[in-house]
């Protein structure tokens, strides 16, 4: 397997890391493996946190045959579980949680437990046991709910269509506040959908471009509600990694929230054809928006980041072509995660 | 004791009401038991649902010699307690809820369970068990944290700047989600600062309102932080009564939010000079902000309520001096809300 260069998460990103401590919660997740394994390779001691909440994308397996990232199994909730790696730790990335929708609107309760009620517990231990680690927490843009304009920047109203989001939105408040009134080094970044290698395909829920994916790769037509013209910015997961690492390291990032986006948003019609492109054989259908579904849509999205570009000097270098063929270049060679849990 | 005409509640917004099932939650709380007597008077089969969580303004005496409101004590989060309530409800007024925002700092997660997850849950026990039940739901100004402008409508944007602002607006969203997504009657109403009768003056942390009313009567001086020229909206409790009905009974307030506000706002400094001319021989001191309070100030607010006002209707009726001479005289005559517990 060949990696397309603009893949490369840039050396100097990694420099800082070597050396110190750093947790990773939710980092047997598809994002949360793909930055542990980066720390690891930068020379860091990683731990990470992770309850392996079933429905959810973690899977041991997604840390390969590395044997130097340390496995702490649990929730960020319980400080049994997180003190001793949070109480030596440089950097805490904050990657855990539910991202189902419809399944927020199904079991709210669940979702205000691993979103909300978890994420202040863990803050209140970093408070009280590590308040000088830096923190970068991973939001969303679904905080915004339907777009009022494009690009959405940061300075958009805030106003989530489902239960999912509102408590992404507490979530993200509680790390800001904590910044702000307990003087800690916290950011988030509010991500948008993110493909790449390690993210679980073999369940719904999880967002639109792993089932494309796995569509795609079982000889499936991918099926798109509507028209498939909503926009929406394709995020390669190193690009995410990046942000993630420059967030850490940027001191003006404290207590700031920034968007990721990409400079080419693109329909979920040219998504697909992008996908079915990569596999000869494969095919597109159109279905009306299914009725648990509609009134949860957001429409077009794209996000303004030029303040993460101002600020953290990110933007995204992996253009969707590049990256989805090395993508699915990645899931032939790992076919366990196209097989039925 | 005599009552100012501009206070009482307009008897056509009491009609509806007659010979219906109304559910106050926090109805033993200060706004909460106001509405359940008025509802009683109306001619409602009132139950109040209040869990009387201690440090929260509730008391059985609220409702006075009162023995036709049925009383069932216990948290909203438990359908074995509000169930029997809500199965017949007509009415469901949610006010329950922890409002210090000092407190919300010091223990977030009881606000959370407080504010968030005990509200979920009764939506869940409503939509389950009642969703053809008319609900208001009690928000707060809180949610916009500090005004980018004044007066402030509902499109301002929503950024709270302590936990409970946090809590409270995740909570509001989850009513107002419920309307869209499930389809019921539900409505919320951003209450500011309220006085009048039946508020517990013997706790901090339930505004400043009380507090300066407490001390006025104890002769005591009213201390401001800064230069008290912070504006605020002062609103009497029958107009915040008014509007909790009238957002009960106007089809078109389904699914939406709306300010309260009062066309007067006042600074600290005239609302604690108009209450110690009450009083002959109280005072005013000025101190600079206390350290644990200054990052949760959001300087001046005063909202716009001409959604209100075009929507349901409502404006409000008493002058702040009219209302706080009357709230004062009630005060004389309810000697034990101004003893400590």
């Amino acid at each position: 397997m060949t990696t397309h260069p603009s893949l490369a998460i840039d050396l100097d990103l990694l420099a800082p890391f070597s050396g110190t401590r750093c947790v990773v919660t939710g980092g047997l997740g598809f994002i949360g493996s793909n930055l542990a394994l980066t720390l690891d390779a930068a020379g860091a001691q990683v731990d990470v946190i992770d309850a392996l909440v079933p429905e959810h994308g973690g899977d041991v397996r997604n840390l390969g045959d590395n044997r130097q990232i340390n496995v702490v199994l649990g929730s960020i909730a319980d400080e049994r579980i997180t003190l001793e790696s949070v109480q030596q730790a440089d950097f805490v990335f904050n990657l855990a949680g539910q991202v189902s929708h419809l399944e927020s609107m199904t079991d709210p309760l669940r979702d205000l437990e691993l979103n909300v009620r978890s994420h202040l517990s863990f803050l209140e231990t970093l408070r009280h046991h590590r308040p000088g680690a830096v923190v970068v927490h991973a939001s969303t843009r679904q905080v915004y709910g339907r777009p009022r304009y494009l690009p959405v920047d940061e300075e958009h109203p805030t106003a989530p269509v489902d239960i999912n989001g509102i408590d992404k939105l507490a979530g993200e408040q509680y790390h800001l506040l904590y910044a702000r009134v307990h003087d800690m080094s916290i950011s988030a970044l509010r991500l948008t959908n993110v493909y790449g290698p390690r993210q679980n395909l073999s369940k719904d829920g999880l967002g639109f471009l792993p089932v494309f994916i796995r569509r795609v790769h079982a000889g499936q037509p991918i099926t798109l509600y509507g028209d498939g013209e909503q926009l929406r910015d394709c995020m390669h997961v190193n690009d995410v990694v990046s942000a993630v690492l420059l967030a850490a390291i940027v001191p003006d990032a404290r207590g700031q929230v920034f968007n990721l986006g990409h400079p080419s948003p693109m329909s979920l019609r040219a998504i697909a054809q992008a996908m079915v492109a990569q596999q000869p054989g494969s095919d597109i259908t159109t279905v009306p928006w299914p009725s648990d579904l509609a009134p949860i849509d957001i429409g077009s999205f794209s996000g303004d980041y030029s303040k993460a570009k101002r600020i953290l000097g990110w933007e995204p270098h992996v253009d969707f072509v590049d990256g989805i063929a090395d993508t699915f270049a990645f899931y032939r060679e790992h076919t366990w995660y196209q097989s039925p849990i």
